[in-house]
């Protein structure tokens, strides 16, 4: 039997994979209403653990459209999960015969890599707290990828709230990942965080460079812009001062919301920046399209809805044919001439039960029965460990090793000799001395 | 391409296309299960910004009987909306690809007139606020139809709240439309309003005229009964004293119940009127059906549910087939031999933005974004003009002209002459002149 | 025409009629995507007057599995209930044409039997308050006989909560009516109520028999373990003491989980009995499988969940099949070789307006209009009761006769003698008295 495929973030899918399933999309576009027999007897099944209508409906309306079948949960918290259900379990009874795909939302960071592990049916993260919404990010790209035939080279801004904005971190990885450059263009206080610019730097090789981004007239007028471009000849080539880069031709302005919800600051939302006409008249904005992952408040003016360069009703639209193409896919009706993506990220377990992820959003702090805490080496050089479910980085004080059960240095040239699997992490000293680790001997 | 048709108001049909809606729904209701594929590959989008389950499922029935798919979220106000997203927008992208037809419940009245408006899909009125819900007035008429086999000439009694109910005020002009005569028979306080009355008059020639109504006996004990009749003379000549006719043979009884939830009167319910087997028993009501558009509390007595007259349970069940008709006709799969409504009523703009409508329940109050405030001239003379959302009369102290920038009294010659799309009304002089205009000069 | 088949008990169906939808059940399983034509053009409605994802996932996928359609109301009480309708009413709208068919969830006792009364389509009890959820032990049942092939004669252990958990009683009925025995083996104080064996005793001939349990180990370490049997020879010759038998072979361990909800005692749930790998070691439970109706919280160790004996996942995955065999014999497509149940139990009338049942939680008190109280005599001597509803035992104090107008000693003979359509039961003489009967003279 060939194994379970699930689309829990993007880098589960091999980018030749990605592109396959553009083109599938595109074909379905075509006609929405002539593919009632591709999933025919099949059902997906929405679990939303917290309410969000637009992707439930967008998912429930393309596996409607391939002939599939659709149970719904709107509102999981109040039914299973108030009855003290673990997650894993409630993944374990629906993929039992319920349904043939799971499409899940949970307020929780990692969950739906946790129920990934549960599930006898792909699993499909429909965003899981701030960390990933990967069909989102797919639809944006596939927006940049129909409207500009290309998605390499491409010169995208992203403006607005760079910070909290998961459905931002998550397309800069997959511009960087398609070779994209991008121009972040942040509201000031709600820049791109220092560990998304490194983990661009380390897994992408995507150099940040100051730009010059006068140009962009009003859109950039309080912000110090930052370019992110892939560190290929090619691409230096096109520019004359490499140390500070000069933005006059964009593809496209990719916008966001202050995420209030997350910041709660009033005071952001009072001064947040407005995409209007009058921006979008700089020069270097001619051709370039207007993205948004909706729903829009104030930050783009109604006015600018019927100009033409206004793709983000088009995008939420293309919701449905890229989920058709997904959906297809998982659930074996769709099959792409392209090799699932090599070397996955191994998780190793996390010894001595004690949890390392410092976020508390994560799902191993929040839904702990039947868990398996584990982590990912993100680097060996320094040494880094991510949670391996929320992707939090872990906060390595000193390192063990569960055979010998000495600890060491975290930069030691012994830590980095020792076995992943034989990993431990501690805060400190004191931490590692409690759980029975005693500093190595020379 | 041919325009989009939507149902916001039962006046978007033209009386031949809904005798021909009901022909169809006739033949649907021969076999409820022998559509499903009428509507193939169609979706339908449940957005209910208000709980109503019977309406709901009616129509998701009514369009899975067809084949159909439905994506529904019965609890926007708790999702989309909460993210302060307007319903044009989340309208524009539902219509997007999500949808091949809205069916929108909302407690905003005028509501589903704008979504009408940024919608690329036809949009259904599942009923806004106190204003329109116009599947239940056809309904209604419907099985009157049916039962009758016509609907000019027919004597319907309407009991109840008539004030507050806006299912009886669509349900009255609908059958003042259809050439049926009204015998008002009201809760006392709860008589049909004024301005409905009037628009009676105005658009359908409708006459109140006092009747007698004592044959009715029981039902009619409190009540001033009020006769509404085509002033037509084959109607009259059916009376001897036209002046106060006598009500002796009913054709239905349409039942309504206490508005509790508007007019918010413990006392009201406490004295309301109840049909029972005794207030049917009266001589003109032997062959009337007893009509209600459900739920009802007590003002229908149990006793009365094996009366092989009552029909409220047949009426709700024919809901489905038609709206199965009305789905099929919208979606471009049910073509009827009947011309569209010509003389569609033009919406006119609102200049100077300022909102010149008095119901402080219209979406043009409450949905402040993407919004193009408009008013419909129901009179030249006198001179009255109707929001053109919410259909409340717009109070009007002055006129303007926005060309000329003077203002004039209402039943001026000259505020009559002023062209539709210039006019601008005023509360008052104060405002007009805040406003910049002037009196005009002579 | 046919008479409506309902399923509100599993006392509904006949032995054979459920043997039938097991053997049918097993069929769908093997492909649980070949069956999308069995009920093309069906509507089935979800009323889910409290919440219950499982159990409404399992119904829905089970329908759309077998190609019908589905309308929802997961929130039916926040919705036309809330404006004051009667569940009949809404049953009579929901089965006119809306649906063929309704599943039901109500929190009231006989909330169920209620809107069977009054459907037009079959009705299925998806749980109604502490009473009935026929479906669930039928895929309790189901997995028994998957497992065991058989069902008589089968060793099956209860353990935990017995008192308040409504799927308990119900399976334990189910097991007696096909022959297996019962080890009942209860948290202390949550022992299976005295009514429970007392109907097990007189309908089903299940005698009760203190077991020796100390071969069970852990699970049986605090319990005083009941054992109950068949009253049949080829039982009891299995042991060599029919006064104290020795429990040494167990088919299968069914736990469940504290009713916290329902007796809402912490302390019973923090000394809650925990099925581990350590109790499943005792001898006797060697091939024992180990089932729960799910959720569980920490009753069943995570330890276990890799046990090849364990089957509560399964068993829950089976719903879906066993449901499909439910839906397509009661909307009448498949056609079961066997009898429907001959003697259904009759419901007489209860007299003079005065509701007889003491259940707090009954329909009866919940939802007083549209009701026609009523009661069945589950015993003639000695006399007893049950609500029509509810099935709890009605308290008689005097028995009257609605002809005589006299009322009796509940034991007397006369009692005995008169016409269950006359019976009137009394708490006691000053509410005969009150309700107009005398002592009877001799």
């Amino acid at each position: 039997m060939t194994r379970i495929r699930h689309l829990v973030s993007v880098e589960d899918l091999a980018s030749a994979e990605i592109l396959g399933l553009f083109r599938q999309a595109k074909e379905y576009a075509g006609d929405l209403r002539g593919w009632s027999e591709v999933c025919r007897g099949r059902i997906l099944a929405s679990l939303f653990y917290e309410p969000s209508t637009r992707t439930r409906l967008s998912f429930e309306s393309a596996m409607q459209r391939l002939g599939g079948g659709v149970v719904t949960s709107a509102e999981m918290s109040s039914s299973s999960a108030a009855k003290g259900e673990s997650l894993a379990d409630t993944v374990r009874v629906v993929s039992g015969a319920y349904a043939d795909l799971i499409v899940l939302r949970h307020p929780s960071e990692g969950a739906a890599r946790l129920a990934s592990e549960f599930s006898r049916v792909p699993v499909v993260n429909a965003g899981d707290g701030s960390h990933e919404h990967p069909t989102q990010t797919l639809c944006d790209l596939y927006t940049l990828w129909i409207e500009k035939e290309r998605l390499e080279g491409l010169d995208v801004v992203l403006a607005g709230d760079l910070r909290y904005s998961r459905t931002i971190h998550s397309f800069v990885y997959a511009l960087a990942r398609f070779g994209a450059n991008i121009v972040c263009v942040p509201h000031r206080g709600l820049e791109l965080p220092e560990y998304v610019v490194r983990r661009l730097r380390e897994e992408y090789g995507t150099e940040p460079v100051r730009a010059d981004a006068t140009d962009l007239g009003d859109i950039a007028r309080e912000s110090d812009a930052v370019y992110l471009t892939p560190q290929k000849p090619h691409q230096l080539s096109l520019f004359t001062d490499a140390s500070r880069l000069r933005v006059d031709r964009v593809d496209a302005v990719y916008m966001t919301r202050p995420q209030t919800e997350r910041h709660g600051d009033a005071e952001v939302s009072a001064r947040y920046m407005r995409l209007s006409s009058s921006a979008m008249a700089a020069a270097p904005l001619r051709e370039a399209i207007v993205m948004h992952p909706l729903p829009r408040r104030d930050e783009i003016a109604a006015e600018l809805d019927d100009d033409p360069r206004s793709r983000y009703f088009t995008q939420a639209a293309r919701g449905v044919p890229v989920r058709m193409a997904i959906l297809a896919f998982l659930l074996g009706r769709l099959e792409l001439e392209a090799q699932p993506p090599e070397n996955e990220p191994r998780m190793f377990p996390v010894e001595l039960g004690v949890n390392p992820c410092p976020n508390t959003n994560c799902v191993t702090h929040t839904e702990k029965r039947h868990l398996r805490l584990g982590f990912r080496l993100t680097s060996r050089d320094p040494l880094r460990a991510a949670c391996g479910y929320c992707s939090h980085e872990i906060p390595i004080g000193l390192v063990g090793c569960s055979t010998t059960r000495h600890f060491h240095a975290r930069d030691s040239a012994t830590a980095r000799k020792i076995r992943p699997d034989h990993l431990v992490f501690f805060r400190d000293e004191q931490q590692a001395m409690a759980l029975g680790f005693s500093a190595a001997v020379r």
